[in-house]
C-alpha cells in the first residue's frame, strides 16, 4: 500500500495525481454536528476506531472475539488488541485497506497492524492523538474537505449547525440533510411520540395528514435556511401503492388514535408522504437520496442488548424495479420529481437502478437522476468497481457525482482517496486497453468531475 | 481502437483473424424491410445515427441535452453536435465503441468524435454518405451479412419480404420473424382492433380462442412460406399459469365483449396461447425466442409526448426461474417444446437461464435450448463477457449460436465484430492462462461456430 | 494445465506449495458408505466417470448426444466416446478442468481428451484401473483425505458406517451427516411411508409432532455416536412462517390422516421442525448446513423416464434475505442457533448470505456462521472466485472453512486442488497488487486455515 496503491497503470498514476488534489464534498455522512461544534480531542486510537464503527465490530464477531472486547466493558487497550488480532484475517476486506490508509494518512504509520505490531502502533498513534491536529475539526480540515452534509431529523433544532454557521474560523461548510424516516415510519412504536416532537419543532399541531405536510414543509424551509441541499430516505421495500388524500388522511388519523396500521396502509401512507416531500424538495432544489435495501436489526437478542446500528444489519433482496418505476413516474407525472440519487445496498440492484435513472433524466440538471456510489455493504474495492462499471455500461459515467463516506467516523475520509484510486485504475485500464483514447484533457476532466466538480455543481454548493 | 482493439493476447489476435472472416447471420434485428426494399439513401450522419437510436437519446438526456436537440425540432447539425458533446462522457459505454467502430468501418474515419472534431467528422461523413455505398442494401452488403431476420407482426402482409424474395440482385436473405406480441397482450388497449387486422390478414373471423389459434396457425404457415425460421416474444413476467381451453376461451370472449381482463386471466390467456404457438413453431421447426425482462415506457409524460420505443425502458427484476420452468415443462410434457432461445434483460437471470436451458436439451438439435447472447441493456463489453462466462460455466459454450444486433440501425453490424473480439479475447485468455490447450483446430472451430456456423445450422438457413 | 495451472503470480505458486500439502476434510459429499465399505474395483473409466455424474450428462445433452449414450443402453465405450466428443466444446466449464485434473492425478495422463485421443486414453486409463490402486478406498487414500462426511437419512441404519468404524486398517474417518429432508417434506408423496421407516429406526411410534421430534432426537443421538458432526438440509424456499406447537401438531396429524397439506401449512411445519432440529444440533455441537436454491426435476418426462438426480435440476431465484433473517433470528432468540453454513445455489445470494452470516456470529466458535463455498452450479472457476471475493468483501475470509466436493464420484477430490489453486491465485493477486502485505507467515496461515485447519477446528474432527 504505497503511493501507487491500486494504480496499476501509468495512466492511472497520472490521473490520480490530478484527482488526489481535488477537494472533498462529502454529501452524505453520519458525523455528529455536536461533536464537530464542541471539537473535543479524542483519548486514544481505539476510541477513534472502535467507539462507533459497527463494520469493525462485525469483523471482530466473525473471529470469535468476546463482545466484552467489542462493545462491552473491556478496556480500550484490550479492544485495540482484539482488533489487531482480527485485522490480518480480513484479507480482501475494505477494513484492511481503510485501516492502513488511516494509519498512513493521519499518523504517518506505514507498519501493517497485526498482533505483533499492535503495541508499537498503540503507542505511536496515541502519542500523535495527544499532540495537536486530532480534534474533529482538525481531522476534517487535514482531510481536504470543503463541505459535508450530516444526517438530521426534521424535528432536530439544528442548533449546532446554526452555531457552526455563525463561527468564522472553521471555513468548512457543515450542512444539514433532511432525513424524515421517523415521519415516514408510521408503523414504528415511537411514531406518535415523534409527531409530538415534530409539532414542537414546527409549531404546527398535527391532527391530520394536512397538518403533517404543513409541519414538514416548514421544516424543509428551515433546513434550507441553514444551507441544506439534500434529503435522505432509507427503505427495505420501495413504497409505491397509490391512495387518494382522503384515504391517507384516514389511515393517519387512525394511527394517531392508537390503531396499528397494516402493511398496505403503511405503504400507502409512505408513498403519499414521499410524493409530497418530493414536490417540496423539487421546489427548493434539494436532491432526494433514496437508500434502498437494508434489513435492519436482524438479531433481536443483540438489539435488546446493544440497541440499533450496532452491526446486525443485512442486505435485503426485495424486487425493486417495478415499485421504483411507479414511485418515480408518479412524481414525474406531476412535474414533482426532484434531483434523485438511487443508492443500492444489494449489487443485484446496480443495473436496475442505473437503467431506471435513464428514464427520468431532464435538461433541468446534468445527470439529474443519479445511480449513487457503492454504499455500505457495497463500499469495497469490488463493489466500487462494479458500481462504476455498471453505471458506465448503462448510463453516462462522466456525469456521475461520485463518492460519499456514509460514515460516523472522523477518520473515514481516506475512503474518498480509495474511491479515486479505483476510479483512476478503472479509467486508466480502459485507456491502456485501447477502449478510450489517451486524450489527457478529456481524461483529467472526467476524473476531476467525478471526484468533486460534478457534485459541487449538482448540489450547488 | 486499432486493429487489435480488445485483442489482449496473441491467441486472441490469431483467433480473430479467423472469426472476422465469417459471414454474419443476424437472426434478430429491427430493421425495416420497407427501407431495405426501397433502398433510399440517407441525408447525413445525424439522420443515420440519431434518427431512431434510443440508446443515444438516453445518453444525451443524461447529459442534460434539451429534448429539442434529441428527438425534437432541432436541426440535424445541432443534434450531431449535441451527440459529439455527449460522447466523450460515455467512457466505458458501448456507445463509445460502437460509434468509433462505425466511423472506422463505414467512413474510414479514425478520429475520435468530440466537440473539437465534430465539424470535421460531420463534413467527412456526409461527403461519404453522398457518394455511392450508403444505401441500406449497400451498407448491409458491405457488412458481410449473409442473412437477417426482421421482426414482424402476424397481421403484417410481409409485402416487402415478398418483393425482396422476387428480386434477383440483392443476394442477401431478408427473412421475416414471427412476433405475436400484439396477439398475446390481451390487456392492451388496441387488442380488439388488432384482432380485426389479424382476421383480415388470415381470412379467419375471430370469435373465440379456437378462431384465434386458427388465424395464427395460418399466419405461421404464411411466414414460413416467406422463409421465416424464428419467432420472437417479449415479456416482463413469464406467464405460466395453467387453465383449460374452455376457461381460456371464456376469458377471450369476455375481452372481445368489452371486459377488461384481470391480471390472472391475462396470464392464463398468454400462457395458453404461447403453448399453442410453441407447438406450431415446433411442427414448422421455427425457433422460439423469449426476450425476458424489460419494463417499457416507464415515463408516462414522455410516452405521451414521444410514443413508445423512445428511450424510457428499463431493466425489470421479477422472479423468472419457477415460471420459466413451469412454462417450458408444460410444453415439453406434450412434446411441443420448440428450439428455444432465452434472452435475459437483467444479468441476474444469466445463471438462471443458462441452467434452465440445460433441463430441456434434446438429441433433436445440437444446443436445442440456448441461453441467448447479451441483449439490449446487457449488450456491452462487461455484459457480453459475463454472458459468455456464465454460459461457459453452466452450459456448453461450444454450442452457442452467438450474437444478434437487435438494432434498428443499418450501421449496427460492427456489434458482431465487437462481440467476436470479446469472444476471441475471452477464449484467448483461457488458452494463455493454461485453462484450455493451444489446439489451433479446436479453437478455430469454436470461434467459427459461435461467430456464424452454429447459428446457420441451428436455423437451417 | 501444468503444475502452475491457475497460479498466475509467484506468490500464488509459493502459497500453493503449502496449501497443496494440507490434508482434505470433505465435510459434505454424496459418496456411498456401502461402496466404500465393500471396496469393489471399477470396470472402466466410463463407469467411473459417466456412471452417476449428472454434470457430464447435462453437457452431453447440450451437444445433442442421444440419451442412449448418456444414461441408456449404450456400451461404456460408446458413452466414453460421446463424452470425448462433448468435452472440447466445454471450454470454460469446470468439467474441462476436472476431467484433465483427474486424468493427470489418478492416471498420469497429460493428453487432453478429444475424439482424436479418446481411444488412447480409454486404453491407458482402463489399464490403470485394472491395476491396484483403483478401489474406492485406495482412491480416497491416494487423494490425501483425512475425513469425509457422507449424506444420510435419519432412518438409515448406518450399518456401513458402523462397520467402517470397527475396521482398523482404513484409517480415514467416514462420518455420517444427518439429512432429514424426507422428514421435512410433509407434502411429498412418500411422507407417511417414510415416517414408518423412521418409526422403525428410532423405536418410536409416531402419532403426533411430539413423537416425531422424539424419534428424530434419538436419531441425532445415534448419528452422533457414530461420529456425526454435521447436518444438512436443502430448500428451494427458506421456510420461516411461525406457528405454535398445537397448530403444527394439528397439521401433522391431518397429513398422517391422509390430507394433502397446503403451501402455508407445509411451511409452518417445516419451519417448526427445523427450529426443533436446530436446537438438537446446537446441544450436540453439530453444524447445520443449509443448501438453498435448487429447483429439482424440472423436466417431468425425463423424471418419469430416469428418476431424480439425473441432471434436470436448475437454479432458483426466490427471495432469501427476509425469510432467512426470520428463521435464523427465531433460533437465536431461544439460544438455539447452531453453527450454520449457508450454501448459495444462485450467485445472487452470495452477498445476501455473506452479510446475513455477520448478524449471528458469536464468541462460541470462530466463524460460527459461515457463508459456505461455491456449490453445485456455482462450483466453477468464476463461481469460486466470486464466492471468495464476496465473502472477503463482506465478511472475514480468514475464518472460512473452505471447500467440499458435494460429489457422488470417487475421482472428485481434485476439486479441492482446483479450489486451493483459485484461493492461492486470488490471495497471490492481492499481495502482488499491494492490497495485502507480503507477510509470508500470515499468508501461509490463511491458506492453510482455509484449505483444512479451519474446517478441522470448526467441526472438531
Amino acid at each position: 500500500m504505497d503511493e501507487n496503491f491500486l494504480l496499476d497503470t501509468q495512466t492511472a498514476k497520472e490521473l490520480f495525481s490530478v484527482a488526489s488534489k481535488e477537494p472533498i464534498f462529502d454529501y452524505h455522512c453520519h458525523l455528529s454536528p455536536k461533536e464537530i461544534y464542541e471539537n473535543r480531542p479524542f483519548e486514544n486510537i481505539a476510541e477513534l476506531w472502535l467507539g462507533e464503527d459497527h463494520y469493525k465490530w462485525r469483523a471482530m464477531r466473525a473471529c470469535g472475539i468476546p463482545e466484552e472486547n467489542i462493545t462491552g466493558e473491556g478496556r480500550w487497550r484490550e479492544k485495540f488488541e482484539a482488533w489487531a488480532e482480527t485485522l490480518p484475517r480480513c484479507i480482501g476486506n475494505p477494513l484492511y485497506h481503510w485501516t492502513h490508509l488511516e494509519l498512513q494518512r493521519y499518523f504517518g504509520i506505514e507498519t501493517p497492524l497485526s498482533p505483533k505490531t499492535a503495541s508499537e502502533i498503540w503507542n505511536r498513534a496515541n502519542t500523535a492523538i495527544a499532540a495537536p491536529g486530532f480534534t474533529p475539526r482538525e481531522i476534517i480540515r487535514r482531510s481536504g474537505v470543503t463541505a459535508l452534509c450530516t444526517t438530521d431529523d426534521p424535528a432536530d433544532s439544528l442548533q449546532y449547525h446554526a452555531m457552526l454557521r455563525q463561527e468564522q474560523g472553521f471555513g468548512i461548510k457543515v450542512l444539514p440533510a433532511f432525513r424524515p424516516d421517523s415521519a415516514l415510519q408510521i408503523g414504528a412504536k415511537g411514531f406518535a411520540a415523534y409527531l409530538g416532537r415534530l409539532s414542537e419543532a414546527s409549531g404546527v399541531t398535527i391532527r391530520g395528514f394536512d397538518d403533517l405536510k404543513d409541519a414538514l414543509a416548514r421544516r424543509v424551509e428551515f433546513f434550507v435556511k441553514l444551507g441544506c441541499v439534500t434529503s435522505d430516505h432509507s427503505f427495505l421495500r420501495i413504497p409505491c401503492r397509490e391512495a387518494d388524500e382522503a384515504e391517507v388522511d384516514a389511515i393517519f388519523r387512525r394511527v394517531l388514535a392508537g390503531e396499528t396500521p397494516g402493511g398496505e396502509d403503511q405503504e400507502k401512507y409512505m408513498a403519499a408522504l414521499l410524493r409530497f416531500l418530493a414536490a417540496q424538495y423539487k421546489s427548493h432544489n434539494l436532491a432526494m437520496e433514496l437508500h434502498v435495501g437494508p434489513i435492519r436489526d436482524n438479531n433481536t437478542r443483540m438489539l435488546h442488548r446493544l440497541g440499533p446500528n450496532t452491526g446486525f444489519d443485512s442486505m435485503g433482496d426485495c424486487e425493486t424495479a417495478l415499485p421504483l418505476a411507479r414511485l418515480l413516474n408518479s412524481m414525474a407525472e406531476k412535474d414533482a420529481l426532484p434531483k434523485t440519487i438511487l443508492f443500492a445496498m444489494n449489487p443485484k440492484d446496480n443495473c436496475v437502478f442505473a437503467s431506471m435513472a435513464g428514464n427520468f433524466q431532464s435538461e433541468e440538471t446534468v445527470g439529474k437522476m443519479q445511480f449513487g456510489p457503492a454504499w455500505w455493504m457495497n463500499d469495497h474495492l469490488d463493489g466500487m468497481r462494479r458500481q462504476m462499471t455498471d453505471l458506465a455500461s448503462l448510463g453516462v459515467l462522466g456525469s456521475f457525482i461520485g463518492m460519499v463516506t456514509d460514515s460516523r467516523s472522523f477518520l473515514s475520509y481516506p475512503r474518498h482517496e480509495y474511491f479515486r484510486r479505483i476510479l483512476c485504475s478503472l479509467v486508466g485500464g480502459w485507456v491502456e486497453n485501447g477502449e478510450y483514447p489517451c486524450d489527457r484533457d478529456a481524461l483529467m476532466k472526467i476524473v476531476k468531475d467525478i471526484s468533486f466538480e460534478n457534485a459541487k455543481t449538482y448540489f450547488g454548493i
